[in-house]
């Protein structure tokens, strides 16, 4: 058995969970994989720092959904406890990408800049390289794509969408014949966490957050996850895998979650649904073509990051916490979810791994990367989205608000499923489902609402997926 | 781009929508793939039979959980009606498996013989294969993969487990360098079926079974599904996956669904808990052994499928209908659920179509197939399984019972954690929780209380995962 040499460029969370689990595991690994992994250098920014190594500053106590101990707190208990770092150790980051005595280049710095240049170093070398930089990815996905193709080398990143859950596997390969219709994502675990205690626990949005600050679940600097833009790199990179298509973050509309209520969390629950971020990358069924788009020169794809309400039928209702789901469409597989932790040392370090063994093997058996490849697609703004809305309006308590209201919806074509008023002190709250109807229509409905006289403000719309129970 | 030509065995439900796609889809699967398939020749037993090719035949019309019209109903209706059978069909099967003219055979026509020598014949003439057959590989997966390796071509089979849910990529590639530590399954769409019938609309077994067979998702003779067959070949190879162990079905321990009755499933649902057909299989910790093995010399493996009380806050509780859902708890990776349809023409046929791609690339790339490795295993006896218990007893309703039944419990070590009680007409049901206890201990308390002259019944054995809300 070869023994291939891996270098790890960054060694916090899960670069120091890989370093353990790859340290401590190496004889089980090789005994399960067949592949002998040593990893023979590390790079850091700072070599002065003390490192963590195991995954366990990672990984808050948490209990999981099932109540029982989460794997990852007991799983940090069995790697040693070495004196990091150590002589594999360096500061020089280029170094590691261009050695030849490295076989494989694991980036988990993050950030753009200097992991695209460290990457297509490792590549141009003809090293595989497995990054799990989602940021990177959705900006730079094709430049990295094709220096991956021209130097036949794989560019692995499993471990950047959704943590352990093994989606780039789903649907870069098993659907790869599959004609996928929809992907619709809980994969920001951090909002989740966020409207999971706003919805159970009744805290408000700014507790909620300062709790998962606590916890270690979110930044100090929280605006990557609640302004939804992780999601949004999610979103695009889940994009790029379900329809060939070469899409970056630009393309994806964005909302996060600061404009969430309690009212909006207990309003949604009322009528059947609750209330989460979802990612949601959709094919545009168009009349007359229902198959596969042989006869098209394009395809046309939506991809947008915003709270919406969630049936509470619907499996994606039922993720809770930090954990994360992915729900897919498509034509012959049909519906299928893949759930799990999102984020966490372990958890990316142990899809980090499959792919440092995937790329083992592509060396052992001499095979190329399997190329892929990318369409150009049409992407179509959120203003044509056509779906059903949650929206409420607190007006003034005089008689004809509501047919002066329900005029102006009348007049844009956006037609009324179910209304309910809901006294204020000297207002009045006017909550609407609509049917099925168009995001334009529907902001330009609000545009009228807000300079009539008697609407006192706005609320927060919410796209609604599924049915509820009302 | 090469055409790699692909031979189709069986023609059945799976064989037919695999057949439809392929024809269909060939641009569009060429376009997102970069593999070219053309099905070059069908083996069929009877060439006299119609064809119903797309995947219909196979698709009774369904609602999916989250209340839309199930995918595969409408892929059906963008396949042309062709005339099948056509001059690709031939009923004599090894021509196929040795004809040169064909790259990747796709094995569907199930069963033990000729399927183990048209596989055999297939690797040995060095064409990568594709199979979706569960109770072969459960029995001679072994010997299979021998000749895999020693053609150096793939042996596929993510179509064999759970349908379209990307199960064998997830255990044998994602968590290959991870440990995995428990998978639990719902993997037979139609028991799953039969007990959301029972538990949701209060049909008899008999009643939900008949409905079953009607709607297609039981066969005449049932008792492959029923009697936990099926399951049993699913967990070997699960097992297997999981452990890099050499297991067969005869190394599961098997009880079916036949006996639950509304009584046990109300009784579940009274204490927070659904009853499912498990598969479940196990690594078990030892004491002192916390981390991976790699001082033990052996690994020590259950493997059983039996009914089960699921706690409701479980996720697998929510799995409802012909729906399959795998929960893997790892090491690193923490806890991770994958749901789909894990049967039915499309889906089926959607998992075998990404593993065709697959076994394309394998021949493009000129890579050698990724080889497997399998451990020695020790089998632990379900004698020895540790876990809690539902059992209920009858016994007449006389003074004294309650106490001479407790105090077999306490002679075997049964702890009792919960315990209630019920009038029958002249009788009395007891119904018992334990706290964790051995099976063997369980078997012995449950033998010496059917020798009671005032038991008049020993009811269903439930044994319990999770915590209800009780």
């Amino acid at each position: 058995m070869r023994t291939m040499r891996v270098g790890i460029l960054g060694c916090g969370h899960v670069g120091g969970a890989l370093l353990g689990l790859l340290d401590t595991g190496r004889a089980e690994i090789a005994e399960r994989s067949g592949v002998d992994l040593e990893v023979v250098r590390v790079g850091v920014r700072d070599l002065a720092r003390s490192r963590s190594v195991g995954g366990e500053a990672s990984t808050p106590a948490r209990r999981t959904p099932s109540g029982v101990k989460s794997r990852e707190e007991e799983g940090a208990r069995w790697h040693q406890r070495s004196s990091y770092p150590d002589s594999r150790f360096t500061d020089d980051l280029f170094s590691i990408a261009e050695d030849d005595e490295v076989d494989i280049v694991v980036e988990l710095i993050g950030g753009l800049k200097p992991a695209r240049e460290l990457i297509l170093a490792a590549l141009c070398r003809g090293k595989p390289v497995v990054t799990a930089n989602k940021e990177l990815l959705a900006r730079s996905g094709r430049e990295l794509e094709e220096s991956s193709r021209h130097s036949g080398r794989s560019l692995l990143f499993e471990a950047a969408v959704a943590g352990a859950i093994p989606l780039v596997r789903a649907l870069g390969e098993s659907l790869v014949g599959d004609s996928v219709r929809r992907v619709i994502g809980i994969v920001n675990g951090t909002t989740n966490f966020i409207l999971t205690q706003m919805a159970e626990q009744g805290l408000s949005y700014e507790a909620a957050l300062s709790l998962a600050i606590g916890l270690g679940y979110a930044e100090q600097e929280p605006s990557a996850d609640v302004e939804g833009y992780d999601a949004a790199a999610k979103a695009a990179i889940l994009a790029g895998l379900a329809f060939n298509a070469d899409v970056t973050v630009d393309d994806v509309y964005r909302e996060g979650i600061v404009a969430v209520t309690n009212d909006d969390i207990a309003l949604a629950q009322r009528l059947g649904y609750e209330v989460k971020l979802l990612a949601v990358i959709e094919r545009e069924a168009r009349p007359g073509v229902v198959g596969p788009e042989k006869d098209s020169p394009r395809l046309s794809v939506r991809a947008r990051v915003h709270p919406a309400m969630v049936s509470r039928v619907h499996p994606l209702a039922g993720v809770r916490g930090q954990f994360n789901a992915v729900f897919i469409e498509s034509d012959a597989a049909g519906e299928l979810m893949l759930y799990g932790q999102g984020a966490g040392g372990l958890p990316t370090a142990s899809a980090v791994l499959g792919d440092v063994i995937d790329a083992a093997h592509s060396l052992t058996t001499k095979s190329s990367a399997r190329p892929v490849f990318r369409r150009t697609v049409e992407f179509l703004p959120i203003e044509e989205l056509r779906t059903e809305y949650c929206v409420y309006i607190d007006v003034l308590d005089q008689p004809g608000v509501l047919g002066a209201v329900a005029t102006i919806f009348g007049e844009h074509g956006v037609s009324i499923r179910w209304m309910e008023q809901f006294d204020l002190s000297g207002e009045a709250r006017l909550v609407f489902l609509t049917h099925i109807a168009r995001e334009s229509d529907l902001r330009a409905t609000l545009a009228d609402l807000e300079a009539l006289a008697v609407v006192e403000r706005v609320g927060q719309v919410l796209r609604v997926h599924g049915q509820g129970e009302s």
